[in-house]
């Protein structure tokens, strides 16, 4: 290490010193010598959980058995875990519930917000959203007799007239960071009388997310990225308070009843936001993101967003300085335009990222041809960035990227 | 204890001894001086369970993080455990999916066999079965424009006409335990035309259920009762082979896609009963399903069909001798007709239970005025039985049954 690349190095650590999230990464059990920039698809083991999920598997469910549901208060786990998730995203508890997998919470949501539009025949999507959110959204098209009305992604309120049930939108882009203005997009929503559906999966828990600020009807979000719920964790929906009465979504399963132990024959929903449960709720899953979620505690959301906007910045920084071009960042430049992850182009970016990965750098590509690099900013620091750039330049230089074929496996958001 | 009681409990003992399962309980982590019959809710937790969800957070989640969706196999977690399941319900693993809560695959489940009978106009379904499913039932009639039909519950096949899409009932009764004769009434749906969709919920892993040989179309079950896979463990499904090709259900999330990672824009269903799945998978809770079921691992279903009739045989004669008719045994005697259960009414049947429950036996309260016992073939012992009466005896001797209102919370399903 020359003395140059030393100082710069001693700097990153000088903005980690600064940093006010400084002290949250030890809320994490990260490996030694891996550089994990992969939050944004699976984010990292809170230390909390362990053993609290340990002791839900042994004390809760072993020894307790069935009298958990009361005595550890299993019932209304969903609610406590709601009532962490409301101040990430700008909303009461009262207003969110958690529970089914992303695509299911996204079909129950969307599904309802158009049945609050009756005589609305569109949905409005982007082409370029997570494909998952476009498959979802053409099955509740079709279930109900709608357009899938796909719009321009960078002009989406130009797909949005008097036809409109509800704009369906991605806030931060999977594949490129690139994060739309909620209120914006909102407003144009309402402006046409359509109601605004938000996809936060890249937004919460990195990007500070106004839901009440800006009247936002509906929002959907996984928990397991900036979450950091597991794998495979429960989502949440967020549902406006002015839409808890006339709330009618498709799965009435029990748990939504207003008096499920009752086991009355017809459906009653309950009242407010329970009326989005259906099933049995997941505990074991529930209690990992429950764990998961105390790491926030006392964190500040603009603290949150001042540390991602520096950990992505300075990698763009590097990036420009060191790589000359030989990877082009599609990530917008402008702050106010990026959620927490940078994404590069490289005709053979499936070969950087494994070549990264070989050397402790751990991000991930998305067809075709884009490395990502997510930026948790509870626990990724400018020390990070720094050595993921130092790799990268490695890589570059001896051309490390020719790489066997591209293993789609290896790509699970 | 006399001497009388005490050669009718090694008598019970006994036969434990010459139980086929007898080996069995050690599989599972019970607690001491507990009767637990209650696994018809809530199974026992299974010993393997403890080590396998600890190592899957620590080691699969904590240190190899994203890597485990290769690694450690998690992207085929589902398949592995759907292969578990198949055989404890007579069916190929291949046909056989697992993934999301009871409600919502019964919702997906129910609306994907409707589509397969284009121009039939109803759903038949029971008022006696589980309330989730009449709520579920509903939601999809009212979503496809069907009319739901409710049957005479002691005569399913009177409500099946030519118009009937899909007859929908569950096998084994939540509330008083009855059993289906599942070859006849699938044989009387078929005849007129009709598909066939089975609720095993209270069968999978207590009664043997042949799938595949009575030609069944559409099973679906929980995993957290008689499988013992935890609080809200995922649910299967499964479908016949010959409906995998036309099979179209609503919940078109990107884990039932073809081609998941390749992120087109439309959806294209993957081939097989993976188009079932909807969104990505919730690890955790499908880790400790997989351990769960290892516990059955070189169990023979004749042998459990045989211990469960034995054990729910001795609790009825046992009550029969000694409660003078105290409780009416409502679950019906003939050993064809009865699943692993047995319910008693009672005017205070909340107090006789939660009285029991302060003498160490668990059972549940449905309302109004049951009493329920399952017995989980696996672990519960005929000297179990016979202590329960014991205790069941002195309860209602000494009219303990005299209790506090009834809390709803503790009839969680």
């Amino acid at each position: 290490m020359t003395t140059e690349t030393t100082g710069a190095r001693e700097e990153a650590r000088a903005r980690d010193e600064a940093s006010p999230l400084g002290e949250c990464r030890d809320r994490f059990l990260l490996p030694e010598g891996m550089v994990y920039l992969d939050g944004n698809s699976l984010g990292a083991l809170p230390r909390g959980v362990p053993d609290r999920v340990s002791r839900a598997v042994t004390e809760e469910w072993g020894r307790r058995l069935i009298a958990s549901w009361n005595d550890a208060d299993w019932i209304n786990l969903s609610r406590r875990v709601a009532d962490k998730i409301g101040p990430l995203i700008g909303a009461k508890g009262a207003d969110v519930h958690v529970g089914d997998s992303t695509s299911v919470t996204l079909f129950k949501t969307l599904a309802a917000a158009c049945r609050l539009r009756p005589g609305r025949t569109a949905i409005v999507i982007e082409p370029s959203t997570f494909p998952t959110d476009g498959y979802v959204a053409a099955g509740v098209a079709r279930l109900l007799g709608l357009e899938l009305r796909w719009c321009d992604p960078e002009d989406p309120a130009r797909a949005v007239d008097e036809d409109v049930a509800v704009v369906c939108l991605t806030h931060v882009d999977f594949r490129t960071g690139a994060m739309y203005d909620m209120g914006a997009v909102t407003r144009a929503a309402h402006d046409a009388g359509a109601l605004m559906l938000w996809d936060l999966c890249h937004s919460a828990g990195a990007v500070p997310v106004e839901l009440a600020e800006h009247e936002v009807d509906f929002a959907v979000g996984c928990t397991y990225k900036y979450l950091n719920g597991g794998p495979g964790s429960p989502a949440f929906v967020y549902v406006a308070p002015e839409h808890h009465g006339a709330l009618d979504q498709p799965i009435t399963g029990w748990m939504g009843h207003a008096h499920p132990f009752d086991m009355d024959r017809d459906y009653l929903p309950a009242p407010g936001v329970t009326r989005m449960a259906s099933g049995t709720p997941p505990i074991l899953a529930l209690t990992a993101l429950d764990a998961a979620l105390d790491a926030f505690d006392g964190v500040d959301q603009a603290d949150i967003r001042a540390t991602s906007l520096s950990l992505t910045g300075y990698f763009i920084e590097l990036v420009d300085a060191r790589l000359d071009a030989a990877l082009e960042v599609i990530t917008p430049r402008g702050p106010a335009l990026r959620g927490s992850q940078v994404s590069l182009r490289h005709d053979h970016a499936y070969g950087v990222v494994q070549a990264l990965i070989d050397r402790g750098v751990v991000g991930d590509f998305r067809t075709p041809d884009v490395a990502r690099f997510g930026f948790a900013p509870m626990y990724v620091r400018h020390v990070d960035v720094y050595d993921a750039v130092e790799q990268l330049v490695a890589v570059v230089k001896r051309e490390e990227f020719a790489s066997p074929s591209y293993d789609v496996r290896n790509a699970v958001t």
